[in-house]
């Protein structure tokens, strides 16, 4: 990797570094609860950090996937993994959780505009353009949580989520058709996404409920 | 999409509706009993109606999908999903359930003549082809299953499902052997795999069990 | 196929025989435990075997898939699965997974060096082809559990199973940096592997435990 062409360019790599670990942070104290081992603990937080870009690189049949072009992020993963089994203990988590909902909420958004990037590269309608953001910035959780044999968090959780990235996914789609430049359309995906994320946490929003 | 070339043609593309319909409400059901919240909802009826296509074209590596192909068909399982949510109340699922049965057993039928079709223009073995025939009209509801935490009832039902298609996928590959016409096929697949299912469901067939 | 060119190939392939086996076997004992209809023995017993090697062929884009090429696999798997749910009775349940151990730690051993050469054939990284190799030994499991709605083994066992295969794998990596013949590297990562696996299950090494 060579140094970056601008200080944008810098800072998107900081912010996709500090969400890259809080999504695989997730993924850690997932696996502490259930108990799991230390092969456990790691390929969850893999999967909770990298398991959304490689589902979304699997259906666009993109290659080589993030992780193989960036081997130190998997390092990363296993030292955080292992440094977590060494020193986390179970008072940690909630101020883990807590400390990482803005890291977190900022790297939806990241996440959600590369996948959109990727997806319109790629010559894909809008409307899949946005799923492939979501799916991007959605299912390293999902499938944190399939391996962990719970439902997905993400899909009875009720409170915006998934939401937030889809509605900053089409901030993005509408920017490009007014031919914004590029860092614009990434910005305004991280703003929407993160800002609707954090109102819905600090409003209590909830998603409507089945009356069944 | 264009006008149909043929009466057949628009028969089949109406079957088509009808199943992928008849998918995603046992999609939203699921989701419903597991009191998902609405990004659920339409995530699990969207994997119920598209999941088994979508790993035939992966494993097949074929690309665009179906559902990137035609994105209303996106557009209306949302529209399905948030319609359901409004008006769709418990005692409406049963009665819901058993109105699929026909729907869902052609489909099956339709769904595993196109894999089998797709199979065997990529010149994959008889059995590899009848293999994709099952999987594209029985995994969609086992990754249902499984997102909703559940063992696949396609695995653990008793009552022939997956067997059906698999017969009637063997049917298509038979005629095909004997140069029949291309819609000659698909209506062999589909009449032996609904006529299957549907006879199971009516002498309540069950599969053998295990006397563990 | 044709004759083998060496007794070594002969001899691998004996191997990979036994161990197809082996997970296959794994795969049936869950669904019997699990009370899986038929299609669910057969499906899970598939994936057990094959679903470590698809899931690696599908993350390196390979085609045609191990079980495309050798139909005659795919033809095994169904009569292992019908004849098992025919005379397997629950007491034989422990003895085979006890008999079952070695073939298993051969084949994990094996695996892992056909995952790692196919991924170091596709220039990956060290790391990521080490990965290839361990996915190809344990997803298959991973997978298996998946769909039988548990947790799966290979991360809550605290017996150590994927890291004798991540050991394995930088053993097979270390020789090719050496310019080893081939058939050394696959001895080298089958040794270590199933030599660990084995000191591992005789010794009652233990992975460590959080202390949450």
């Amino acid at each position: 990797m060579n140094w970056f062409a601008t200080p944008f360019e810098a800072l998107l790599y900081l912010i996709e570094v500090a969400a890259t670990i809080a999504f695989a942070l997730s993924g850690v104290i997932m696996a502490a609860r259930k108990r799991l081992d230390i092969v456990g603990v790691c390929v969850v937080a893999f999967v909770a950090a990298f398991g959304g870009g490689t589902l979304r690189d699997l259906l666009l049949d993109q290659r080589p996937f993030f992780w193989v072009r960036n081997v130190n992020f998997i390092w990363g993963i296993l030292a955080l993994s292992v440094t977590a089994m060494l020193f986390m203990r179970q008072r940690h988590f909630q101020p883990t959780e807590r400390a990482m909902l803005l890291p977190d909420a900022i790297g939806l958004g990241l996440f959600a505009a590369v996948g959109v990037d990727m997806a319109t590269a790629a010559q894909l309608p809008a409307l899949v353009a946005v799923m492939m953001g979501v799916i991007t910035g959605v299912f390293g959780g999902v499938l944190r949580d399939v391996l962990c044999n719970e439902i997905p968090q993400a899909f009875q959780d009720h409170r915006p989520y998934a939401l937030c990235a889809f509605v900053g996914g089409w901030a993005d789609i509408g920017l490009r058709q007014l031919d914004s430049p590029a860092w614009l359309t990434v910005v305004a995906c991280v703003v929407v996404t993160a800002g609707l994320r954090g109102l819905a946490l600090w409003r209590n929003w909830q998603l409507p409920i089945w009356r069944v």
